[in-house]
């Protein structure tokens, strides 16, 4: 998983209909600096450092046939968690 | 997911039978330039900003069996979408 | 797979439910020095060089529905095990 | 998908005997140099540009069970293509 | 796939009970002189070049519940191979 702090939504009003509900939100890795797009159904908020899971394993969560995600918050990180 | 511009098309008329209808577009990756080849139902052009999905999940999206395509064009981003 | 080394615990109280037992680590990727956090169920403690297995089959490991994981802790490396 | 041109070929006497019939290609992606090792059942040839999926997709597209394949060339690029 | 040069072997004492008879080799892919290490079942030695698959078609090459491995040696380069 990817530590990444949120950076903003991203609206995508034309798009595939199989996708779930929830949110696309931009996320910024911590120490890397690379940004990816990930799926977010726990109402996270800009700032907020967050835990992504990539690949198959985030589409494998939905129940049913997966939808074509493959990065997925799985959590918020506890402010001043690493020790 | 990955933010990306699609740069152009892609024309290969020499390969396996087995891919679906659709096209194959060149992306250019936002923020690393780097490039890949998505594929495309939505009819995205040129200058468009998309949502690519990379990984087996794109393949997934498929009915039937799965097409060997690594990433697929998921949405068109909105104008100034990020915020 | 990667060898890295612990670095620390990341803590996340606000997660998916479905996530399960076990302790998510911050590792360093020995060599490139690359940071991800990967999900302990050995017991593994601050300074070990451990073995991480990235991707799917992480997730594929545990029983039942996959979990949404990426990484995962495989084994300890044994002190002055290269050779 | 990547965009490559074919190197050489590879050749392996000595492996899994679960592998299917084809050529191990050596691959180099266009823009970032990256070489890696494609298979191929179209009968690519050096200096061709073709098209690579990479992952487990590759693996999916024979029958049968899946062979440990992680790069499929899927396709060859027509000649000034790109537009 | 990747080729790699193998450069030792990697011992974990402490590790899942699910993993599969085979050694633990460190490889460097050739040319980007990345380091991972790879599952081997054909008895690789050092300074062998060899092909690596990685992801999850590594695991699904083992017989039943796919093992957590995500890099499997696949095949043994023969010498002056590539042309």
């Amino acid at each position: 998983m990817l530590q990444a702090r949120v950076i903003g939504n991203v609206w995508a009003t034309r798009r595939l209909e199989e996708l779930p509900s929830g949110a696309f939100l931009e996320v910024e890795v911590v120490g890397s600096g690379a940004r990816l797009v990930a799926f977010d159904i726990l109402g996270s908020g800009v700032g907020e450092i967050v835990l992504v899971a990539t690949g198959s394993v985030a589409a494998a969560w939905f129940p049913g046939k997966p939808p074509p995600l493959d990065a997925l918050i799985i959590g918020s990180i506890d402010p001043a968690s690493t020790a």
